[in-house]
């Protein structure tokens, strides 16, 4: 299709190519969006729901009998609806509930202030609204700002307009208590429109999101963990970009780290997921009252720790210092093999979740331990190769018989390879250093440093294998966290095939 | 004087406990709210802006004057100032430009579909609203949702409510235009007090905040690199509290690592400072126009890039797998030494960038790398020490001249140590696990399990020390991403002391 589309417009470049254009960047553009609308229909669904919930609530306003009834305080019920209409259905009920209790209580004081108002001489009268306005105005915005009340944000505005709305309009109109009666109907008019809307038209719900979040989590640790482990063995470090540039422009060909990122920044998106589940009644598959949402978040907590380890592992990927490839090459299938069981642990983990599945994940993670293991021996048995010449045997053969798989390189290769390499292990600290360097005395420096970094250079791939196994020791804690939300949640056992 | 409260507390207790301890919770919260606002005195000046400007509207309609211009409509110049009026002076101006051109899109929109309501016919007339209605309020929830256009999410809201008021009410009310202008103005007069009242009255400027809030950082990262690291030399792993546990509360006893964490989180806090102040004017000691805000974001990507590596620090500090303490200490003065050089590099980026100064860094790093070098000899001469004991000599004294200040173990204490601490690293993996590995054949497991668990606790002395080495590599594209900063926003140069 692209091909075709590539024809015409070549085509059409004859006739006239800015027309062409513009007509070719609006059906990009449309592609675009019809591809956004398609990725989460729910986004679709949301738009279509704001639009009947508006229209809903107009007509109450276009039909003459509601409008006679209430009169032009009516207008405030679509204003509700504008402002409560929220994409799930827990954060509608949340700010319903704060724009409810927050009308409710500036009603309440506005009619306490008129009544004291109306008390006072007709001089007095407007002082008193004014001074009261002002405190009002302060003590909502001073509260805001408190942690703990921060949720409750919109609550306080909801008071401080609704407040002043009344008590001034009654200043002027006469009557407060009729105005504040008259608005609270109607604002209790839109906001039953957008609850009702909201629930009754397809709803989106906010546990539903959460779960499907948290199960996305585990899915992109995993992935990530395999690219960066698989980037790391493969790698000959010939090729690297320039690390400032790679951290502006994030790593454009590790889809997989940018979601695991994502992962470590969404526990602002958990909390306030779980923050508006919290609100929604039983629905969908999760049917029991008190659901345990907070545990989604003591989860994603758990598993974020398990990323921050992916982080550090591809901090080492792109280290300015590298172990040597022909390191990296001999442990790579006992690397390759712990990193596929601990993906495959997480994955499986992410799976019973999502499927609200409880099975003993025993045997898995004996099995990622039995692997891991294996790294550990053969990283023990090489040791020698991830230090220094003091005393490094002179033939590098290999003793054991459990990692024969990868013939040894001689230990020439090894060196030359060392050689290699030292120039651009050189490179380091940084140019501008490097300057100042040449005045001290070259002489005497050169040569620890240069061994100094070719250990550390070695200790690389050390580091590398013990983020991995702290890695798989903290899997434990883990599967730990997600058997204590299966009980609590009451996931269905099965037995474990 | 918390002493005399206790005594007073005793006396009252025998009187009446329950109002004794009423008194002293309201006591309590009143200091804790003297504090929030002792803490953070704009919060303070916040809260009464808000006051003054929402009186100063409430006053147009309190006097009798403007109220007859404009009639009841006045009102939503309260509503505008209570929904506007925002913490910072760019968010402000950024919302005000939301509801400015939100208003007057939506006022162009209704006008132009009031009209052809007029042209149809009286019965068709409510039906064209109606589909009008319906159609805003889809596209507007719709493009609210995409990704470029959420943070103009508000304006959106506005265009909906603003647009379904200005028909509505123009359909009942006859005459949408008088209707929609009526309202566009006293918006406006809203917006004008909301934004002087913000710029005159002691402004609080985003930039002002981006400014410290990023020297904050500096600060926190070289704080909690060197708490972590005076606790790993420091620990001798013997109270370790249980880490699912220690990950819940959220480390208590390490308020700079919490610091840090807050640090790494900040991303969208940065981001969103850094859109306000691109809305402010020129202000205080940000004197010149297109001032670099967006650099300030850089810096901060960077900065978090060298926090990861914090981050991974304190993972290996609170790892399962351990070094022995004998050998932690054994590198202790090299370790410190780099790590207080390397702190000291930040904080001094950091009091730069508060200070707007542009001084050279190169001694410093140069000092910093010198240091760190002397880390890596030092592993270097020692990193037999760090393998298992295939070829390790009988005696492991030390050979080098440059870190005898501590005396090295004799080898038996450190073999007698290792099998202390290999009760705790035995009970690595996890609890559940070891009681199905009792099935295994645990004979001929057990040697090679032990010896690799053995190396590798050594091997996390290795990991640590370059993951420190990483950090200080790092420090060099921070020193510049400030370089790159300080020219931009033509910091006032300085020779270096």
């Amino acid at each position: 299709m692209s091909g075709k589309k590539g024809s015409c417009n070549n085509k059409v470049e004859a006739e006239g190519s800015s027309n062409g254009g513009l007509l070719l960047s609006c059906k990009a553009w449309a592609m675009s969006v019809w591809e956004f609308g398609r990725d989460e229909p729910n986004r679709v669904i949301f738009s279509l729901k704001v639009g009947l919930a508006v229209l809903l609530v107009s007509l109450l306003i276009l039909i003459r009998a509601p409008y006679e009834t209430f009169g032009t305080n009516i207008i405030w019920s679509i204003l509700t609806v504008a402002i409560m209409f929220e994409y799930t259905v827990g954060s509608t009920f949340n700010k319903g509930f704060n724009r409810a209790l927050g009308s409710l209580l500036a009603g309440v004081l506005a009619i306490v202030a008129a009544q004291l108002a109306l008390c006072a001489d007709r001089v007095l009268e407007p002082i008193i609204i004014g001074i009261s306005i002002f405190i009002v105005g302060t003590v909502t915005s001073f509260m805001k700002l408190w942690p703990s009340l921060v949720p409750y944000e919109y609550g306080f505005r909801v008071i401080l307009f609704t407040y002043c709305l009344i008590i001034v309009s009654g200043y002027r109109m006469g009557n407060p208590i009729r105005t504040a009666m008259d608005r609270l109907y109607s604002i209790a008019i839109g906001g039953l429109v957008a609850v009702l809307v909201n629930v009754m038209v397809c709803p989106i719900w906010a546990g539903e999101l959460l779960h499907r979040e948290l199960v996305k989590g585990f899915d992109s640790v995993a992935d990530s963990l395999e690219e960066c482990v698989k980037k790391y063995v493969e790698d000959d470090g010939l090729d690297h970009p320039e690390f400032s540039k790679t951290v502006m422009d994030e790593f454009p060909d590790e889809p997989a780290y940018r979601r695991c990122r994502t992962t470590l920044n969404s526990s602002a998106k958990l909390d306030s997921l779980a923050q508006s589940a919290k609100w929604e009644p039983p629905h969908g598959r999760f049917k029991h009252f008190f659901y345990p949402w907070s545990e989604y978040v003591k989860v994603g907590a758990v598993l974020r720790y398990c990323a921050y380890e992916v982080m550090a592992l591809h901090g080492v990927l792109h280290s300015e210092i590298q172990a040597p490839y022909n390191l990296r090459v001999m442990f790579r299938a006992e690397i390759e093999e712990a990193t596929g069981q601990a993906a495959e642990l997480v994955r499986r983990l992410g799976k019973d979740i999502g499927d609200m599945n409880r099975t003993l994940k025993a045997s898995l993670l004996k099995r990622v331990h039995a692997s891991t293991e294996r790294l550990q021996v053969a990283i023990d048995m090489h040791s020698f190769l991830l230090t220094s010449s003091y005393d490094r045997p002179t033939s590098a053969a290999k003793t054991d018989g459990d990692t024969d798989a990868n013939p040894s390189p001689p230990s020439e290769t090894y060196h030359e390879m060392m050689r290699k390499t030292s120039k651009r292990l050189y490179s380091w600290p940084s140019r501008e250093v490097d300057a100042y360097e040449e005045e001290a005395a070259v002489g005497n420096l050169l040569v620890p440093r240069m061994r100094a970094l070719e250990s550390t250079a070695a200790l690389s791939l050390a580091t590398f294998t013990s983020l991995l196994i702290e890695f798989v020791a903290r899997l434990g804690h883990l599967v730990d966290a997600v058997e204590e939300l299966s009980s609590m949640a009451k996931f269905k056992s099965e037995v474990e095939l």
